[in-house]
C-alpha cells in the first residue's frame, strides 16, 4: 500500500488542496517539466508558497534546496501515500441532463474513475441504456455495490431527492459521495461527502470582473 | 459603487477564496446566526483564520476583538466593495446534456445570475426552447450580447468546440467565462476565465477514504 503517512492528522483543507496539487503536477509531467520551483508550484496551484511546504512535509521530506520540486517523484509520493495509485468503481444516481453528461463524460475514466452503474428511481428511464451503462432501479443499489464493487457515488438527482439518494448509497456501504444536487445531506461520519457548487465559480469571475473594474475607474 | 477597495493589489487566491467566504456568510444569515468567531468562520471556509484575518484586511478593518465578525456587516462590505451587490446577466454556449440542467439550474437565478441566452452551432437545436430560452446560433452571439447586456459566458460545449465558443463570447465583449468543457482556453488577458473540473471532486473523495483507511489500518 505505499509508503505509510508521516504524521496521524492531516487537515481536511490540506486534504482538499492536495488534489489540486497532484492535478497540476500531472500536468507538469504531460508539459514535459520535471521540476518546479516551490513558488512555480505555488503559483500554478493557486496557493502560497508557505502553505505548499506545509503541506507536503506531511508526507515526508521533498523540496531540494536551489532546485525545488521532482515532479515525477512528489506526484508518485503524495499518490502511494494517499493510495490513490489505483482506480475507483462508481455509481452514479439520477439519470437526469446532469446524469446524462456525466455519464458521458470521458474524463473520469481517464483519471481512474470508472462509472459502473446508473440509477434512478423513475421507471420510465429504468431498463433505458445510456453510455453503455443500463439504468437500474435505485432501490438495487444495495445489491449493485456489492455485487459491482463500488465504492462512490456521485447524486444527481433534483435537490429533494438527493438524502434518499445518499441513504441508498450509505446503507449500501459507499464510502465517499459527491454530490451535484444543491442541497446539504445528512450522512454517517465515516462517509466523504464533496459538495459540488456550480455557482461559486459564476461568483469568483463576477468578482474578477467587478474587481478589474473598479482598479480601471 | 459602494466603498473602494484598500488595497491597491488583490492576490487572485484571495478573490478565490472572498467566493467562499459570501457563500458561508449568507448560510450563517439563513440559519439567523449573526455573529461568527474568526475560528468559527476560518473551520466553516475550510481555512486557517490567520488566512481569513489577511485576506479580509484588503477591505478595511472587520474583526471585533472578543467578539469576531457581524456577519451582516461583513457580507455588505465585502459584496460592496467588490460590486457584486448587483445581477449579472449570462449567456450560455452549448446546449447538450450538461448545457440543458445549467439551464434549468434554479439556483444561478437565485444568487443573480440570469442565464439570459442560450446558444448552440447546431441547426438541429437552434429554434429549439429550452427552460423559456429560444436556442440561438452562436455565430448570433455578438449582436445579442450588446442587445441582452451580457458579461458573462458559461461554455458547455464538448472540448473541441470550447476555444471556438470562447472567441465567439470574447470577441462579442463578455469580461469572463466559467468553462465546464474539460479544455484550457486562450483569451485575452482582460478576460476573467474560471474552469470547472469535475474530476477535482472525485480525487478529494477518494483522498478522503484511502486516508481514512490508512489510519483506520
Amino acid at each position: 500500500m505505499g509508503k505509510s503517512i508521516k504524521s496521524e492528522h492531516i487537515p481536511r483543507a490540506t486534504i482538499q488542496r492536495l488534489a489540486v496539487y497532484v492535478q497540476v503536477l500531472e500536468n507538469f509531467l504531460q508539459e514535459k517539466q520535471n521540476v518546479v520551483s516551490s513558488e512555480g508550484l505555488a503559483k500554478a496551484c493557486g496557493v502560497n508558497p508557505s502553505q505548499i511546504r506545509k503541506d507536503l512535509a506531511y508526507f515526508g521530506e521533498f523540496g531540494v534546496r536551489g532546485v525545488g520540486y521532482y515532479v515525477q517523484d512528489l506526484l508518485t509520493a503524495i499518490r502511494q501515500s494517499l493510495g490513490i495509485d489505483r482506480t475507483w468503481n462508481v455509481a452514479l444516481v439520477g439519470v437526469g441532463n446532469l446524469g446524462r453528461s456525466l455519464l458521458r463524460y470521458s474524463v473520469f475514466r481517464k483519471r481512474g474513475f470508472i462509472i459502473v452503474g446508473a440509477f434512478d428511481c423513475d421507471p420510465f428511464k429504468i431498463g433505458e441504456v445510456v453510455a453503455g451503462l443500463e439504468v437500474i432501479c435505485s432501490r438495487r443499489l444495495s445489491e449493485k455495490v456489492q455485487e459491482l464493487g463500488i465504492e462512490i457515488g456521485i447524486i444527481t438527482t433534483p435537490a429533494e431527492r438527493a438524502q434518499r439518494a445518499a441513504n441508498y448509497l450509505t446503507e449500501a456501504g459507499v464510502k465517499g459521495i459527491v454530490n451535484f444536487a444543491p442541497a446539504r445531506l445528512s450522512v454517517p461520519s465515516s462517509v466523504a461527502v464533496e459538495y459540488v457548487d456550480f455557482v461559486h465559480h459564476l461568483f469568483s469571475v463576477a468578482f474578477n470582473i467587478s474587481y478589474q473594474q473598479s482598479r480601471n475607474r
